[in-house]
């Protein structure tokens, strides 16, 4: 398959607008506009060309791969240069406002990482790793490079990706870090194991792009985050190549395992991953539930967690998700998300307490050896205490089919002049409506989304006791010519709010660039200085995804 | 309550050898000997007494708190001069081989103790940071400081124990990090609620010790190890303090929480702990199980662990242990762990395919809101699977009653002229039998151990899906005159096969000095260096626990 290059994804997977012929519909009338395509990347970039002599120094430095896992080209070049975020893409529309690197070095062995970080080191060239360049919040972003390197590169790990081993009886395996979401899944799921990560990326995505931001998949309230699921790493580092201890759960003095989780290629390349698996679910049980308001939901949810109840998939949306999905359906013969919702539960709505903007909640329980089913009663008993309704459960299959499929639908909007972005937080449960309510009320006000009357959209994706995820989707017409502009004004405007209502930075996006300058405030003075005497002992010369972390 | 300050708990719960007749008869007909209290330690020990120019300078330097935190007493001194541990008692009977604190300062505020530090610091004052003084290897131990400083100072930390806030909106509970066991639980039970950390030490050990060493509570398999029940901490160093990120699952870069779990006291105090609490369960359900091999009782327990089952007490006895245990009983009129195994099972086993040595199984389910008949039902089910039956669940209260009075029995037969000494480790499940099969070849062989027939007890306490925490239990005459000698010999010893079974250092007793030399071997080199880059940033004159983990 070839993706076209600053698409999401498999080019047959793309739709048009008017396959989401409801959706257009109302999109139309609430901006009294015609969609049409009226916005495209630059048939071709100009990337500086490197000269003969900068050529002939990087074949010095990596003289013993060359030329077999180096590339000049344009085409590798321009592919690694952003991530997948709309201001990428915006930037890449506009056809400037970003590096690319001067050379793509595509290493196979752990051996051959840790011989391009000594050289890099040794030479001064920056490297940026790059697992499935699937990052939104600019981890890949070459912006920000410091002054002192005159050598950009770009370590491209998509081939470095073999299965190591699988240790049936203990239930763990070891893969290289390039391997993407399917890959390791297809491996799994053929001796009867999953490594239950699906992130929403996860068709694209890598295995070590996942432990590098601390990512989370759509299932991980059962599976766990990465960082639950890691037991042991490998890294490359510009001094050498380091272990974790063997174990995660001993008193064998402080693991470093920790210190590459989140650390997004600032302090070397963790290479060799050895993961946790479990045996594949037998089946699954869905609960649907509906409540009247998103606080009715919360609290439902808030109860669940605490009584120790385990769902893998977690989906409770607000009355503008909840709505808006249930007009997405693609067409007749392809029913969308939440289509089926109105046609089989309306007549029950419109009987219920005056439920007529409902919250939808989507539920999924594996079911293992163990029966699940005290779960699934206890859970679908406490919907009506709170306030809430059991609904068929048929869109739960319908949202499993569609799960990876949303980012599609986002560049088929930004050609339609549409912008539409996506952030998420982690917030203490006394926080969840308030937060929701806040943005609500901010987004109002804001002139960049509510001239056109923006749409926002809300869910709560992942569970914990104390917390929530919660998962913003704005979207509203492009302001022309001011896109990147209005892209920062809502990225502050949401995470400014957040910030008042003590989230985290990021629940499973990471940091990267467009966190920054959260993140410098919502991350302790000293332990700034702790991690950078950390990044100093292991990158002396700051080559490692330079302006990142430690900027 | 005042306690002996050598011995281990209230004077009240002390056993005298006849408390135990059968297992005094037991071991005197193994021995061909007759047990009598003839070791001691001395009646006074004679500590170095501090000039008045350095108490002068000590008054100096902490000036802001003298004299009410501050004390120069010999018994306060000799309190905090070592921990628990075998070694440490055999060097307190023999009236020498350890050094005790020039001053034992009590702080009993975050900003006492980010004082003391800093002061310390500026005047190369060496800080051993002390909680309950309960730990087992070494980690009190003022042996191995360093030349550069002249004070030694303990920072007795068991007036710090302040509740700071129950959040019950979010299941969490801040703390003062110096309170001990059972006041932490008396104040969350109260509220219904419990840390569910409860490791032998439960009742001597505080919140702050827990996390410095990675403790795990009897009941990890269900709550979780200490690592896992932090949410957030406050640490103060001799630089200043930090805090760690306020979430641990999110992905906003690297939280240095991990940093200090497991770090003993080198790289600072942990003061103001966060924890993650759960509801008190209603009830518990009971598994008692007997084996034909200790093979055949792991094999069962990898099962459980890998379907997901998760017991909160799991504890597999071997042979010995089990027989032992059934002659422990103090008297007819209080039972003991077991007694009643033989006595309620007794025919059942002999009836049984020829089980006449028994390998008994404990297990305990904790249940809450959400059933546990499904784990229990799968659990007693896969019992007959592998070999094994069910037995009277009698014997699990009489566990729970007595699940913190073992280490009294070590102080009785010391007394006694017998040495008994417990360690511990994690190893993968293809490593349990073969680890208790080498042991127990090893121990025959070694003269220190079985010229008099040395008893050696084995259990696996904890169990994940691939791996099982297994504790060792040594009993064998004293070599007098060459305590110290037998001890290191049979540290090495196990320590010694452990590490050839790629067992881990520790499951939960930490490093300490005991564990130095395999540590050193254990960790990966450069990940050594990285932690030490950590010490010399919050600990730059290292002052802090000086000689452990960065000797």
């Amino acid at each position: 398959m070839q993706r076209d290059w600053w698409k999401w994804g498999d080019p047959k997977e793309i739709k048009h607008i008017n396959d989401y012929p409801k959706l257009k519909t109302l999109v139309e009338e609430r901006w009294k506009t015609h969609l049409r395509e009226d916005f495209f990347p630059p048939k071709k970039f100009e990337l500086p060309q490197l000269s003969e002599k900068k050529k002939e120094q990087i074949r010095d430095i990596f003289a013993s791969i060359y030329p077999k896992k180096i590339s000049f080209s344009d085409d590798d070049r321009l592919f690694v240069s952003l991530g997948k975020s709309y201001y990428d893409v915006i930037r890449i529309f506009n056809g400037n406002g970003f590096i690319s690197p001067d050379v793509v070095i595509s290493p196979t062995t752990h051996e051959e990482i840790q011989y391009i970080l000594t050289q890099a080191s040794a030479n001064n060239v920056q490297i940026i790793p790059f697992g499935g360049g699937t990052n939104v919040v600019g981890a890949l972003s070459l912006d920000n490079l410091s002054g002192r390197t005159e050598i950009k590169c770009t370590l491209d790990l998509r081939k470095y990706k073999r299965l190591i081993h699988i240790d049936e009886e203990h239930l763990s395996a070891t893969f290289e870090a390039g391997i993407l979401g399917p890959e390791l899944e297809n491996i799994l799921n053929a001796k009867g194991y999953t490594l239950g990560h699906f992130p929403q990326s996860f068709e694209y995505s890598t295995l070590g792009g996942w432990i590098v931001t601390r990512g989370a998949g759509q299932e991980s309230t059962y599976y766990g985050k990465i960082e639950d699921l890691v037991e042991h790493i490998k890294v490359a580092t510009p001094v050498g190549t380091l272990e974790s201890n063997p174990f995660t759960h001993d008193a064998s003095g402080i693991n470093v395992l920790p210190f590459f989780v989140g650390s997004e290629g600032t302090l070397g390349v963790v290479t060799e991953i050895t993961v946790k698996i479990k045996k594949l679910p037998k089946n699954y049980r869905w609960i649907v539930g509906l409540f009247p308001t998103f606080q009715d939901g919360t609290n439902y949810l808030k109860t669940l967690a605490q009584a120790g109840v385990k769902p893998s998939v977690v989906r409770l949306s607000d009355a503008n998700e909840t709505n808006l999905f249930s007009k997405m359906s693609s067409s007749e013969e392809h029913p969308g998300l939440v289509n089926d919702l109105k046609k089989e539960a309306q007549k029950l709505i419109l009987q219920w307490k005056n439920l007529s903007t409902p919250c939808v909640l989507i539920m999924r329980f594996p079911q293992g050896e163990i029966s699940v089913s005290s779960q699934v009663i206890f859970a679908k008993e406490l919907v009506d205490k709170h306030k809430g309704m059991l609904a068929p459960t048929t869109i739960g299959d319908k949202w499993a089919d569609n799960r990876f499929k949303l980012p599609y639908l986002r560049d088929t909007l930004v050609e339609h002049s549409i912008y539409i972005d996506t952030m998420e937080t982690l917030v203490h449960w006394k926080d969840v409506s308030k937060l929701h309510q806040a943005l609500t009320r901010e987004l109002n006000k804001s002139v960049a989304f509510n001239k056109n009357k923006g749409i926002f959209l809300a869910h709560v994706s992942h569970i914990y006791p104390n917390a929530a995820c919660m998962y913003f989707t704005l979207i509203t017409p492009m302001l022309k010519g001011r896109e990147i502009e209005q892209w920062q004004e809502l990225k502050d405007l949401v995470t400014n709010t957040i910030m008042q209502h003590n989230g985290s930075v990021s629940h499973h996006h990471s940091v990267g660039l467009d966190h920054q300058k959260w993140y410098k405030k919502y991350t302790d003075s000293l332990a700034l200085e702790v991690l950078k005497s950390v990044k100093n002992k292991l990158d002396p010369k700051g080559i490692m995804n330079p302006g990142k972390l430690f900027s």
